[in-house]
């Protein structure tokens, strides 16, 4: 979760307040796009002042990368399954994909925000670089000391690049054998590209 | 390339107006997206009648995918290159990625056509369905028979969900382990994926 800047208001409403900004947030952005929407818009929405916002999440596109961010208990969630699949020496890349993909497919808020994230950043150049930010980090936190150490940056990058095309080919574009495939299925064909990735030789 | 219907206007000056057409769709496309061109438009930057247009393309569809086609002297060296590769029994989809990745990074013009049609599809889901059409086709065109022929449209899309991947992390987003990489590299770490996803066992 993205740290408020300085000491967040407190007591009771804070989370209600910083909830109901990302909720509006993530309608104007799926509404408006990412140019056209204004922090006095999401403010005017959630029933709050721009100066919270600012206060909360910075510039817009923090915001944005905020509200499009999956849930942390989620990725916790992912993180210890992991962790007990590798202790069982399972193969990680390989339950790294079910997981993803189950949680894509049985929380749809999940999916529409990494829906929307990657249709924002495909057509704007500065989310482009947040998205970086946000993925890479996303997935060293969820896997941190499971990947392979040497080229640890490479793996990373190739695990989101296949993950990112796996993405787009079962919902955007919804090519027929990957759109239809079940989590099991995929595990064991892009499952075991991404273990390759995070823990093989390159 | 996409077929006329019914019999071409004959005469020198017929590949020069369709050249035209797909000039001024490529440059509208760019400047105003999908939905906001208009055949109107398009006919009068490329000063013909919109009625050619029709008679050339059918749809809007049709002309954006005309327009967005690669060049197909290149996709047939490609193709011609992968043939020599597999008769000196060499790694077809390793040589693949190096050839679209040399392809992408040398002609500009079929590089831009590339990440236009990504950013078109994942907004618009008429043309994502084109877009299948267009890109599975384009990549049985290339592989034919060089794919194993076993669970053949699963291995094509399987190819195309890494390459897709691998276009977006390298010219959209920049991941920089990708986007630094040569061809030879990247032939070696994602080829080696698409190989097996067109002949290995999944």
């Amino acid at each position: 979760m993205s740290r408020p800047r300085g000491r967040p208001p407190g007591g009771p409403g804070a989370e209600r307040n910083r909830e109901g900004i990302l909720g509006a947030a993530r309608e104007l952005f799926a509404e408006k796009g990412f140019e056209r929407t204004t922090m006095r818009s999401v403010a005017t929405r959630a029933g709050v002042d721009a100066a919270l916002i600012h206060h909360y999440f910075g510039t817009k596109r923090g915001l944005l990368l905020a509200a499009l961010r999956p849930p942390e208990d989620l990725t916790t969630d992912v993180r210890r399954r992991l962790v007990e699949v590798r202790a069982g020496s399972g193969e990680v890349g390989v339950e790294l994909v079910r997981a993803v993909v189950t949680l894509w497919d049985e929380h749809p808020e999940v999916r529409h925000r990494m829906i929307a994230l990657i249709r924002v950043a495909l057509v704007d150049d500065d989310v482009a670089e947040s998205f970086r930010t946000l993925v890479v980090g996303m997935v060293s936190g969820m896997l941190g000391d499971l990947i392979r150490p040497d080229r640890s940056e490479e793996r990373i990058a190739l695990a989101v690049s296949q993950t990112m095309g796996l993405a787009m080919s079962r919902f955007i574009i919804a090519l027929p054998p990957i759109a239809e495939a079940s989590a099991d299925e995929l595990a064991s064909t892009v499952g075991v590209t991404v273990h390759r990735y995070l823990t093989g030789d390159l």
